[in-house]
C-alpha cells in the first residue's frame, strides 16, 4: 500500500503558477498582490451529510473545490489559491486519483494553485480553504443592500435540488431537464465572472448554497432591511416552485443593485450569456423578512427556508 | 436544540483585532502587511485517529489550533489569522463551549484572529487553516541545510509520546515527569518566539510532529544531504530513547545552522529560557539518511521513523 507521502506526491502535487512555495514544506508561501485584500473561506464536506458514498469521485473533486470558489465569487473576488485536507477511510488509489482529477479540473478552470493540504485516515471528510483577491475596499458584502434596490438572481436556482430529487426517486424529470439538473448538482459552475463584473455595480451579494429565500434572508438580515419577491409561478406548491425558492446547492448569485443599474445588469446578462432575473426589491420592514407575491400581486405562502445541519437530512455541499 | 447559525454565533464569533471582515459573510477579508509573504498551512484532526473520544474538549481546542501554529513557527513566521471547520456528531453545547474556550485561549496566546469557519454534522473532525506573515524572502524552509551545519533541537522531544504511553498504560511515568509529559501531549507549546528568532540564523527548520528522526529526515531529503546524530543515552532501546528519537506530537523545532552561529544559538536558549540541544551535524551522503552514534562513537540502530496514516495506529495531531 502506498504511504501517505507517496499518495500526496503522486496525486496532489502539481506545478503552481503564482505561488512562492507550494506543497512539501511545513507551510506554503504566497506573495499577495499589492493593493489587494485577501478573501478567505472554508467549507467542509462530509460523506453521508453532503454527499453519498457512491458519488462519482471525479465529480466530487470538482464540487469540493467549486463550492468554495462560489464563496469567492459572491465576494466579487478572483480565486487564486486553495488548500485541501482529506480524511479517507482507506488508501483506495483509484478513488484518490479520480478525486484529484476533479479537483485539478476545477482549479485549472478558475486559475487556482493548490498550495497545501493534509491527508489522514478517518471517515471520509473533505475540507477546502480558498483564497481570493480583490482590490482593497471593493469586496461585495452581504450588508450593503438599501431600500429601493432591485433584487436579482443569476440562472435558475433549484436545478440541483431537482436533480437530487430525481436521483433519489422523489420526482421524475423529463429527458430535457434531467441532464441539466443533474449537472447542476454534480458539476456546479461558480459564477466567478459575474461576481467580478458586479464590483461597483451590486450593493450586496451572496451565493445560493442554502436556498434562494434563505440566502436572500442573510443579505436582508445583514443589511437590516426586508424584501418583496415576485414569483412567476402558480401559488400552489409544486416541486419546481419549492426548489426555486428553497433548493440549495446551486451556487447561483443573489445580489442587490440600485434601480439605476438596471440597464447595466441587463447588458451584463448578454455579455456573460447568463440569465440575470429581476425577482423583487428591497423594502423597509423587519430585518430579514420576505414577502412573496405572485404576478397578480397575491401573497404566496413560502416553503420553509434553508438548511440546518442539526435538524435536517442531506445537506447542500456549500452549507 | 440551537441551530447551526446560533451555535456559530454563540461560541465562535468574537471580536477580531487585525481583520477587515471576520465571521458572518461568504468569506473573510484580511489586509496583508505590505512587504510580507503569507504563510499558510492546514491540519485535520480526526476522532479515533488523532484523539480519543473522551479527550477533554478544552485541551482539544487548544491543541487543534496549536499544532497549526507550530507549522507557522517552523517557517520562522508570525501567526496572524485562522479558520476552523468542524464536523460534529451532535449539537452538544457544553462540549462546543469548552472546545471554543480552548481554541480562543490558544488564539489569544499567539495573537491570532479567528476569521471564518464551517460547522456541519458528521463524525467528529476538526480542520484548521492558519495564516502567518513573514518578511518576503525570510521564511525558514526545509531545503536550506548545508554540509557542515550544526543540527539543533528545542526542548526534549518524546515527552508527548511518553505522556500518551502513560495514559494508555503502556509505560508508567514517575510523579515528577508525569504532569510534564501529559501537558506536552495535551497542551503543546508551539515555538513561535524561537522560530521568529531563528530568521537569519537557521539554514532550515521543521517542527517535530512525526518524530525527531522522521522530521529531521524531511529536512535532509529536501536539502539533499545526510546527518550524523549523537545521542547521550545507552544504545539499548528504552521507552525514553525511542520516544526521543521517534515520538511525534511534541511540536519542538529541529533546525540546522552554520557552525559560526553556535554562540548566537546558545545565547538564544538563555534569552528564551528554552533548551536548545546540539544533536549532530549535516554530512554528505544519500539524501535523507541519518547515522546514529552514542557518545562513545558507536553506531546505534535507530527505531523505525515516523508515522504513516495508512499503516499505523493512533497518529500525532500535526501529522
Amino acid at each position: 500500500m502506498p504511504s501517505e507521502f507517496e499518495l500526496i506526491a503522486r496525486h496532489f502535487t502539481r506545478g503552481t503558477r503564482h505561488t512562492t512555495l507550494g506543497v512539501g514544506d511545513d507551510a506554503a508561501l504566497i506573495a499577495p498582490t499589492p493593493g489587494c485584500e485577501l478573501v478567505i473561506s472554508t467549507d467542509m464536506l462530509v460523506e453521508g451529510t453532503h454527499f453519498l458514498p457512491d458519488t462519482d469521485p471525479e465529480d466530487l473533486g470538482w464540487k469540493t473545490l467549486a463550492v468554495n470558489v462560489s464563496d469567492i465569487a459572491a465576494m466579487g473576488a478572483k480565486p487564486r489559491w486553495a488548500t485541501l485536507a482529506l480524511a479517507l477511510p482507506d488508501a483506495n488509489e483509484a478513488w484518490i486519483a479520480a478525486f484529484a482529477r476533479g479537483v485539478f479540473a476545477c482549479a485549472e478552470e478558475f486559475g487556482i494553485d493548490l498550495i497545501g493540504g493534509d491527508t489522514t485516515r478517518g471517515p471520509r471528510n473533505l475540507c477546502v480553504t480558498i483564497f481570493g483577491e480583490v482590490a482593497a475596499g471593493k469586496a461585495l458584502r452581504r450588508s450593503g443592500a438599501c431600500v429601493g434596490d432591485d433584487i436579482w438572481v443569476s440562472g435558475w436556482p433549484g436545478r440541483a435540488a431537482l436533480g437530487l430529487a430525481h436521483l433519489q426517486g422523489r420526482t421524475v424529470l423529463d429527458q430535457a431537464r434531467r441532464a441539466d439538473c443533474i449537472a447542476a448538482l454534480q458539476r456546479p459552475q461558480p459564477r466567478v465572472a459575474l461576481g467580478l463584473a458586479l464590483q461597483g455595480l451590486a450593493s450586496a451579494a451572496i451565493d445560493v448554497s442554502d436556498g434562494l429565500l434563505a440566502d436572500l434572508g442573510h443579505i436582508l438580515e445583514a443589511s437590516g432591511v426586508s424584501a418583496q419577491v415576485k414569483i412567476g409561478v402558480p401559488p400552489a406548491p409544486t416541486p419546481e416552485r419549492d426548489a426555486w425558492l428553497s433548493g440549495g446547492d446551486d451556487y447561483e448569485l443573489v445580489f442587490t443593485a440600485p434601480a439605476q443599474a438596471r440597464t447595466a445588469v441587463a447588458a451584463l446578462a448578454t455579455e456573460l450569456a447568463l440569465p440575470l432575473v429581476h425577482i423583487g426589491s428591497v423594502t423597509t420592514g423587519p430585518a430579514g423578512s420576505i414577502e412573496l407575491r405572485d404576478l397578480e400581486g397575491r401573497i404566496v405562502e413560502p416553503p420553509r427556508r434553508g438548511y440546518d445541519h442539526f435538524a435536517d437530512g442531506p445537506a447542500p455541499a456549500g452549507s
